[in-house]
């Protein structure tokens, strides 16, 4: 007997079994099933962005249900469209699975698709995608958006005197992964299941921003029907991603809200990033200080020039040998 | 010393040495470096597909440069846009890399990709992407593409009494991968490198149907306004493919052109597979059948019901103990 792997079924029955999770969802003219998905494109711009989640750099299954893969895979995604003012309606999945993988973590894995869609942007749906075999599980989401009638917002748009704004939490994720590394590792720094019994109330909190991550993905389009100037998703950290503003729009941003080094440095909150003239930070945005003419620092926090650098480059941060 | 490789370089060099060799292709409002590109869709419909390339299954560095997986990553894309008789026009390419990879490597994969494009679908650029690290090269690509007035080429539309015709070659992809696979590999199956001075013209030209295919991309928006009643990408085998087109019309195809093994099975040629109105048929495309009434077989050959198979299940087929 013995459990039902992905090695046991056919392409076309893993697919059967992922689109029955994902229902009948569809709003595209051509929906999965063809060469290629077809969708309505109102306004003629399509906003279009692609962000993969790695076995190992990116997520560990002693840490990471299937549920909450698929989750934070969908979320992620379209947190980059709300970054550009966007409504996310589609994505598009490509899964490269072990094959020892169990067929459940699919069914799994497409729930927590379904779900964080349903929940963080209706009318989002996986409208097509690619099923291959890896020996490192692999997820590889694109996501189609669309602009409503709305430009779309940039890095580059922030003029001095504008407002600095974040909707969102800053830090939790961060404190999340810590938590992940500081408890839940062996001696060898290998992975080992959580216990929740050991978790406090906020320590639940920060492991579900960093496991499960809610990005205020309906506030990107009010950021840019309220005249946002420059607009992103916080993934790598509030300093490095308020320096890449900076730097594309030529302006200084100076930080004085009195946040922690978590919030400053920590990284995939996908919490939103917005400039807004003076005055007009809509609500559900906090603001967190202003923009100022360029001077030599890209961001100043109360004034001073930040020591630490914050953000995570998978290419210089990230050491396999870690487990 | 010692070669520079993908560890010793940050994300962002990673990605400037990229855009260097793309150049300045970007036809987006939005190209690369934001948190979404933004791309003009005329006509309001975009076409959009994804198809990943996993180092195993899909490839193997033995046989293939990563001036041939740039290349094959971008024609097997636009290949599947072209199958819905639209044109391509940008792409998102996701990839995963293992850190000890030179970061030669990759400036040789983005050349491949440069010239793909050049050559099979002129105007397409690379849009946006993803860069992170895996312990298995992986290549994630999303196509999107415009319909140019047409409407979309599902598989759904043959009629009885339609001209069934290919445009592309078939069966040399798969003579190429048993050419690899037959007398490339040492006796424990593990790949070796490719020795061309062991190749005849023939050989050489199969090899570089399967590395490197040049699917008719263009012929795509030609069967469309030629009035083709159903389309596709020959990928899986001819066989297994018009069974699809079958399937989804409710007919019998039957295939009567003389075609060998290798034609009407092997995979990855990337051919076009079109049904037309009798009398129809475009120039560039050669009819090898015809549909008929829905009889109990999808396909026939010949008149017979075909016998083998034919087509490629990563799931069923891939046996990584292969090599």
């Amino acid at each position: 007997m013995g459990e039902l792997r992905v090695r046991d079924v056919s392409e076309r029955e893993l697919l059967a079994r992922i689109l029955r999770v994902l229902g009948p969802a569809s709003r595209a003219e051509v929906g999965p099933g063809d060469d290629a998905a077809v969708l309505a494109i109102p306004g003629g711009r399509v906003v279009a962005t692609t962000d993969t989640l790695v076995h190992g750099p990116d997520f560990r299954l002693a840490w990471t249900s299937p549920y909450d893969l698929g989750f934070k895979s969908a979320a992620v995604n379209v947190a980059d469209v709300a970054a550009m003012g966007a409504r996310p309606t589609a994505l598009l999945v490509a899964l490269a699975l072990p094959d020892s993988l169990p067929a459940a973590f699919v069914d799994a894995l497409a729930t927590g698709f379904r779900d964080a869609l349903a929940e963080l942007s209706p009318g989002c749906a996986v409208e097509g995608g690619d099923l291959t075999v890896s020996e490192t599980l692999t997820v590889a989401v694109t996501a189609l958006g669309v602009l409503d009638g709305v430009e779309p917002v940039r890095r580059s748009g922030a003029r001095p005197g504008d407002e600095v704004a974040v909707a969102g939490e800053l830090g939790a994720a961060a404190r999340g992964l810590r938590i992940l590394f500081d408890r839940f590792r062996d001696t060898d720094g290998i992975p080992l299941p959580i216990d929740d019994d050991v978790l406090s109330v906020a320590d639940r909190h920060d492991l579900e921003a960093q496991l499960r991550p809610r990005p205020p993905v309906e506030l990107g389009v009010l950021a840019a029907r309220a005249g946002a100037t420059a607009l992103m998703d916080v993934s790598d950290g509030l300093l490095l991603d308020a320096s890449r503003i900076a730097d594309a729009s030529g302006v200084t941003i100076s930080i004085d809200a009195g946040l922690d080094d978590d919030a400053l440095t920590g990284g995939e909150d996908h919490a939103l990033l917005a400039c807004f003239p003076a005055g007009s930070t809509p609500l559900g945005f906090d603001v967190i200080g202003h923009v100022r003419e360029r001077s030599e620092a890209a961001v100043l926090v109360d004034g001073v020039v930040p020591s630490a650098r914050g953000g995570w480059d998978p290419y210089v941060d990230w050491d396999s040998a870690l487990g």
